[in-house]
């Protein structure tokens, strides 16, 4: 968020009150249940690693196991495509691997 | 499905073996986060609308609450654009009221 | 919005906060702009046909001209495919007609 | 692309001149792989129902079987998602059927 | 377009042709308004960093403010998503910084 | 695959099971359209570059010429847009210039 500081300060901004203080801090849902919703989203899309790569870790703090994670990313095959489902295996890759040298 | 049976029979049958035979069918991950999974996947694709609605109702049936498919639908709008979480919100809509009027 | 007062009334609400509040509101782009950058996102995504409906005639009120408003999405075949800009050109000549008639 | 006429003339034109004047005329690669192709690449889109279904007929105009088309549009399973292939199925039907009775 | 030379000529050729010389040089839009409908489909296709930027370039190029182009970029949050509208501004900032120091 | 290995062993199995054991041995669409199909479909797609780069390679192995892998993705520009035909005309680019060198 620091990298938008000099181009578009409101941006980030935005990026804290809707997510998170309007959407993630809604009653409705648990917070596991949201990060398996998003990184759901995240491998779909297929375009935005980096985001994937924040809410996998995002996913891991808020009590998800490494296999609740990867079978999340595994199931969008069925939806998504392998393409999109192989490359968000690889984004947890990373993410798992950079923990365990953490 | 069984509108598939004359132009595809195969296919009826791979959607069977591989996303329930093989994916739901998996021990990591209990099925309502499977279908909160497959819910956000549907809303973050956008053209899916006959699917989405089966997995409302499937989410429903795994004992998901209204309020959960709701809030998991509504998140997408951070991810994907409030379009697809309106179009989404609108095919719960439709499901819902099936249900109510069952 | 009235279509979501029972089933998700704080996405109503969001809708106008976020996207009009925070967004549109802002003095750096001017309105006819706003809307051709919209219509143009809308035709790219090309599954979003009720909300393209909407900006075409957003667009209209804020003095864009029919022919800037058809300029705008055929120029989509360039970057989204020729199919998207062919859909949105459609749902331009329904909005159009339903104008003329009204 | 009558339907064109009144709204984006020039649109129509160029719906000629590029695709077929410029693509599909080339030497490089047969109509029947071309079909296929585009079969592919609209299955995959999953938003562009009415254009899959005229390159349907075409591919049956250029002599590929129902066999080999609805071969192609069950592959994009693996790559664009379950969902995706399933409604390219359905528009395969929908073909073939007008076709049965025509 | 140099890079074309070798494997695809004729392609070269048709980026010139069918987007400029056919679409950009129509009259019904000014060359402004055609940057901003450009950056925002880039932007909204969320996988096509090259040629957003080449587009935030051209924008400035027409006379587009770095404020105008922020804007647009930023507004797709509604129609694309976060993370479309994020990458946007992170190849914005690239193209500003370039910009600066050439 | 190998890198599935420690994270993801049985989406190994999946990939190769699914894809290859079920689609690919398929008898009603030869290899080589096969490839062209995938090919199409993985440049609309946009966001599967290492897939796509595979399945190029794989083309060229059942007999595709170069030319018609070039045709197959510069016909995409006019489904899915020039990004995504550039995109996939440059990991042609890649694979033929290894393959030159190899």
């Amino acid at each position: 968020m620091a990298a938008l500081a000099d181009i578009a300060p409101d941006f980030a901004r935005y990026l804290i009150e809707f997510p998170f203080g309007d959407i993630y801090s809604r009653p409705g849902l648990d917070l596991r249940s949201r990060e398996i919703a998003t990184i759901a989203a995240l491998t779909t899309l297929g375009n935005a690693a980096p985001q994937l790569k924040v809410h996998i870790a995002a996913g891991l703090n808020v009590g998800l196991s490494r296999d609740e994670i990867v079978e999340t990313i595994m199931q969008m095959a069925v939806y998504a495509g392998f393409p999109a489902a192989l490359n968000g295996l690889f984004a947890a890759k990373e993410v798992f691997a950079a923990r365990a040298t953490a």
